[in-house]
Order: C-alpha cells, then sequence, then structure tokens
C-alpha cells in the first residue's frame, strides 16, 4: 500500500510524536514531533526532520549543530499516531551534548545522570 | 535529588508521553500517556502503568491481557517532556499481538508489514 502522510493521526495541532532510535545501538535518542509536512520531507530527503513546537518552524535536525540524523527506517505504530524513527545519528543527539535526551534515571527515588556531555 | 513526579512536564490534558523499550532487545515497543499519578504508580508498582485516553482511566498494561511490563529502569529527558521505561516484557506488547506497536515500515513509499501476530 502506498503511504501518505495525511494517513496517520495528529493531534489538534497537526502533530506527532517521534520517536527516534540509533540504528547501531538500539538507544533511544529523544523524542521530537512532525506533522504531514515534516513528515513528507524526511521521507523525501532522509534527513530527519521535526517541527519545532517553540519556534514554530520546520527543524532539520543537526542544520545548525551538524548533529544530523540521517533515515535509516521509517515506522508506524499500530494506531497511526506515533512514528519510530531508526536514525544513522552524526554526533550527540541532545542539545545538552550527550548522546541521548534521556540521559537522567529515576532509581530507588533519585534521580541520577547515567551520561555526561560529549567534550 | 529525590525525584518528585510533580516537576515532570505534562500537557494541557496533564498527560506526558511514555516511550517503552524491551530490556533484552532494545525493541521499541509502544508510546502511551502517563499522568503524574500514573507516573507515581508506576515507579511504586514496578508495573508499567499509563493512563488510557479512550477510557480516561489507569492503565495497567497487561492487567486484563496478561502481557505485563515490568519496570527496569525509568528515564526522564533533557525537557523532562518525555519518559523512557525501560521494561520486562511478557508476551507481545501490541494489542494486535505483534511484539512491537511499530511494526509497519514506510520503505520507497510503500507501506510494509514488519511483523506477524504471535500465535
Amino acid at each position: 500500500m502506498t503511504f501518505d502522510p495525511s494517513t496517520l493521526v495528529y493531534n489538534e495541532s497537526g502533530l506527532i510524536p517521534a520517536i527516534a532510535q540509533d540504528e547501531g545501538s538500539g538507544e533511544v535518542l529523544m523524542m521530537a514531533w512532525m506533522n504531514a509536512e515534516a513528515v513528507r520531507r524526511t521521507l523525501q530527503t532522509r534527513r530527519v526532520t521535526y517541527w519545532s513546537r517553540s519556534r514554530q518552524a520546520f527543524w532539520v535536525k543537526g542544520e545548525s549543530s551538524g548533529h544530523v540524523q540521517e533515515l535509516v527506517d521509517f515506522r508506524v505504530d499500530c494506531d497511526r499516531d506515533c512514528v519510530l524513527v531508526i536514525v544513522r545519528q552524526t554526533g550527540p543527539a541532545c542539545h545538552t551534548n550527550r548522546r541521548s535526551c534521556f540521559y537522567t534515571a529515576v532509581r530507588d527515588g533519585e534521580e541520577v545522570e547515567l551520561m555526561s556531555p560529549e567534550a
């Protein structure tokens, strides 16, 4: 079946959550949002492109930092209201310069930092 | 630092996206939503508990199907507006009886089914 980005289920702001996972390590890197046009651009350019809610603009991941995400595979979930992008990540994915945005764990009720910013 | 669920950033409906990842395979299994009380219950009971938007009720994953998620690690992202639960999944995570909800890929513009329902 031909994929049509308009068949995904977007929220009231026209956005769908997009989870980025590292192709090699399987690590979950980040979660951000896409609109239908960001989905289209991601598939067409193979550069993962989100919609920045704070800037209200397309956000080609790594455009300014160089920490781009090359699309390896694009997955849709059963309810079509979430997507998973498998990516080849250049540099750290997180704006704090950590490999992943999920660097804080809650263990025994305490917040623990799991990784440091890269040099 | 002691973790307080109220310090997470919830959306206008009081919900935060929660990504579930399989401890063993690293596979991303599903994405659902939690409110602050679901976060509390998940950490306290070690049984992953979501908030069902359709039923407007707590959803102890696997309560009826037996396909429970035992919490292995609870992670928070840099913006504190998304959580990642590393889980020990019993049975398939998806209500379609597939291992993961992300069983559809978009390849060369076509939707491709990557896995079948388990027996």
